[in-house]
């Protein structure tokens, strides 16, 4: 649904301030995202995206024998960590429900909603692993796409852990992925420790006044969700009478779906045929052949995915 | 003089794509920057800046048993180096002259011309340094501010030194710092792992688009050059006419110069009588009080700033 039109404007009127630097505090961006989370600017630092703010985190997870990520999981947990050569351990998304056996200073990545599955755990479920890891960061970039009554956010946990770091994206809810804007919420000596470890004007000028006005968009944010619950909902059930498929309940604003027929085909097919393209597993070496990953478009768009689909399996 | 205005015009245009990804392989960039300077782009990353680069330049640094920094120094060397705990020894500028007296294997830092002395290295001063030397860091930020005739750029070396990791902006020149965007040329080996190691979207879409733009703007740096040198130097001589001040000859967009007032009250009184803000050299704590840096400006403004000192010295 996005870019909201206020991101757009907020650009264009920055383009005046090109040559000069960016405040290496992000002062504004922090104060608005403070006050977004009802926490204080301390505690924000702003990233280039998720994935910048994912190698300082994998800096900090230095500290631990071991990390574990979850499996399968979004590529990028892997190459963060393998930068420095971490020791990294595996979790199948099952075992998360039952305890780990690990007497190590461990790490623990967590992405939730997940990342490719939909699923996303509750903070009750979460909240004895901040006291069994040295260290928990948890990845909450498809967070924004529940209404607040919905999300399972640990914001509001931040400051009772000071081994919770978590971070948060601005460029999937608000289609901005091209800008590069994410942040991280965690303790303010983190957050301090992390602006001297990086280069002091990560965050371009015009993405972080984008981020200012995609804050204040409430009627946007209200629109994506009352759009996108029926609207995911309707895709689940129609994916699920269609034979050979079996897609999974998911909260964020994509379904992962199973298929008897190779994703690779299907693929193929689409893209022959309807000039469609769905987004296959392969980079979750877990997943491979077996599974694709579809976005909640329009209504109109899934019935056009949904027919095509039909033909092809 | 900048930003060009076709660095704002690709800008605008490009905010249709904001929705997008950036290419992670930025292919059209690495191109141009490529064609620029006779290249081939498999030698090109684009960097968030020069600033991002120098946080895998220092990682690439992690493997040498020392780090020689220039003293005085770009203070994100510094950082860089510190986020990964290396061995750090500072070299004079004028050692330079001299042999290092090393056995180790050690990596050299180099700034050409320098900042913030704006001193420029011959070609020829530096090659012996890429036989000494395991790894040498040549941070170009602003060569581009000379002529192509008068550069001392190591470019066309790169391919005779594996060894060698040149860094250059997009930033000053075009006057474009709160986009972001600067790149590295060194061997493809190391394009490839720092690839690797780093996020795979680290430039935002909007600074590679402006960046293909300005490398286009043959008029504008021909215009640059022509009013910078003849402007430089008309400012040292009327810098140099003034009491107690001393500036050094410079390469660059700047002036260092030395003073007797000690600078922290000069920039003082500057700001208070005539608002005009200078840069102290504070940040480089071998300099302290004894010196402030000039940005060169248009004649009207180095009139303003130069009646101004006269009044405060």
């Amino acid at each position: 649904m996005g870019p909201p039109q206020s991101a757009i404007k907020a650009i264009q009127e920055g383009l005046n301030l090109l040559s000069s630097y960016p405040d290496p505090q992000y002062g504004q961006f922090r104060s608005c995202v403070a006050a977004y989370h009802q926490i204080t600017p301390a505690w924000v630092l702003p990233g280039n995206g998720v994935a910048e703010l994912l190698t300082w985190a994998a800096w900090e997870l230095s500290q631990m024998e071991v990390t574990y990520l979850p499996s399968p999981g979004f590529a990028d947990y892997w190459r963060a960590l393998q930068t420095f050569s971490l020791p990294i351990d595996l979790y199948n998304l099952n075992e998360l429900e039952e305890e780990f056996k690990t007497s190590k200073k461990a790490g623990l990545m967590l992405n939730n909603p997940h990342n490719p599955t939909g699923k996303m755990w509750s903070v009750a479920k979460i909240l004895p692993y901040l006291e069994k890891f040295a260290l928990v960061v948890v990845d909450e970039a498809f967070m924004d796409f529940l209404p607040p009554s919905q999300q399972e956010s640990l914001i509001p946990w931040v400051k009772r852990y000071d081994n919770l770091i978590i971070l948060r994206s601005l460029t999937k809810f608000y289609s901005l992925p091209g800008l590069r804007l994410g942040y991280v919420i965690t303790h303010p000596a983190r957050i301090r420790r992390w602006q001297k470890w990086r280069d002091p004007w990560a965050v371009n000028i015009l993405a972080a006044l984008a981020g200012v006005a995609v804050l204040g968009e409430h009627q946007f944010q209200q629109q994506t969700w009352d759009w996108l619950i029926p609207t995911r909902e309707k895709l689940y059930q129609e994916l699920a009478s269609l034979p050979g498929l079996k897609p999974l309940k998911g909260a964020a604003n994509f379904l992962l779906v199973e298929t008897q027929k190779p994703s690779s085909q299907l693929q193929l097919d689409l893209l022959r045929k309807h000039r469609i393209l769905i987004r296959d597993c392969l980079s979750f070496p877990e997943l491979g052949d077996r599974f694709f990953r579809l976005a909640v478009r329009t209504d109109s768009e899934n019935q056009t995915l949904l027919r095509g689909l039909a033909e092809v399996l």
